[in-house]
């Protein structure tokens, strides 16, 4: 019999300010939440860059930007806020589409994102005035969580940042891996056999995106469950960088 | 606190043969499970497409099939075997993208796939000699699914047909949702209040593809693990149908 997979929402997690010690509140909350101690080291906390971003301080006041002329006409064709659209456009280094109101553009960190991640929704208290970029490294920002974890609990689980993303030919959106630490993002079983003893050609499981997909259902979108803990996804061992996952351009299909 | 989520993997379903009754194995793989009983209404089971496809008889046997000029061509260009080519073109009502040895393609269903899902892997004794196809109508194989589970136990829980999907721009595959009986795929929460009273503008949450996410987390590809069950991932009520997650082409940027 194989382990169960269990995914727990983190408990009371405080609306999370600039400055605030993200290892502090989410040590706090799994002490709190019930079924997540003793800590494992192939356990996975989950960890939305919306908090991630909030205590690094990643807001945008939009009153101190100044649209581009380009931003001026996207947003009036598609009645968008232009100094979000410009916001948006800061963050591209490519820009993937734009139509329907939507920029779909590449990041700095290789992402490919509807409005680049930038966020205006369940920003805190200066909604509306603000919005929240994505978090400068978030390899970086997990590690550091994961560090902090390990010097409370003695414990060191792995850490995934998630992010919400739409994706091509399908509505909706799902969460996604964009930072990890202690985990490599794949489980690459290219050449491995299958059941019947065949190699498998084309075999990589993304592992973190499954994983934030998870945690996203135990945590939903409008409650103030910002982290989940994964227990029993045997993440792949390794240092890990959500790097892996970008396409490398030579073969990308749809660069 | 809120229920955690728990993804159980469906002890014992043997090696599964044309004209098997998936709902008599699922069902009793479900009385095998230890914590899978008493099944809940608001329960997932989620089943491969695989299984699915294996119990519709969906293979095609490659001595059969005299690929095209086209196909022979794309095949000797990639080294693939130009009968695997030709299965993929005939599944398909749109060419995305064909490089790299892969064919990105429209199936009659709306799904985008590579190499049209059609698989090679897992496909069990006559592996190298057939290939399996899609489920001709993954909706109404879930439906049916249901229907035996619902007669077996007095309890219709929802069921979400798998399939592992690649995605543009980022590495490794996912498993997605392409067939749903008793739940709605899709959580729309566009106008409805974050947690800071500001509506959310373009939040509708992929559910069932997340479900069948969490669900590949406790399966793997490589054991013999074609079917979960998801308990807390509070599906959307309602019927639904897969078809609610196809981008209508007129929204579609990546058409």
């Amino acid at each position: 019999m194989s382990e169960p997979l269990l995914v727990l929402a983190l408990e009371g997690i405080p609306e999370v300010q600039p400055g605030d010690d993200l290892g502090t509140l989410l040590g706090a909350a799994l002490a709190r939440t019930g079924g997540a101690l003793p800590l494992r080291a192939d356990d996975v906390l989950v960890v939305t860059s919306k908090i991630v971003a909030k205590a690094e301080g990643a807001f945008v006041d939009l009153a101190t930007v100044q649209p581009r002329p380009e931003a001026v006409e996207f947003a009036s064709r598609w009645s968008r806020d232009p100094r979000q659209v410009e916001v948006v456009m800061r963050q591209a280094v490519r820009v993937v589409r734009a139509d329907l109101g939507v920029l779909v553009v590449e990041t700095r960190h290789g992402f490919v994102l509807a409005n680049a991640g930038v966020d205006a929704s369940n920003v805190g208290p200066r909604s509306g005035a603000v919005v929240l970029l994505l978090p400068d490294d978030p390899d970086a920002s997990a590690r550091r969580i994961r560090g902090a974890i390990a010097d409370r609990f003695g414990v060191a689980p792995a850490v995934v940042v998630s992010d919400s993303m739409g994706r091509p030919w399908r509505v909706g959106i799902t969460d996604c891996a964009i930072g990890v630490a202690g985990m490599r993002p794949l489980d690459d079983l290219r050449g491995t056999p299958d059941a019947d003893g065949r190699p498998m050609s084309a075999t990589i499981r993304a592992v973190a995106d499954e994983i934030a997909a998870a945690a996203e259902l135990a945590l939903g979108k409008t409650a103030r469950r910002p982290a989940a803990l994964v227990r029993g996804a045997t993440p792949p061992t390794g240092e890990g960088s959500i790097a892996e996952v970008i396409f490398p351009p030579e073969y990308d299909l749809f660069r």
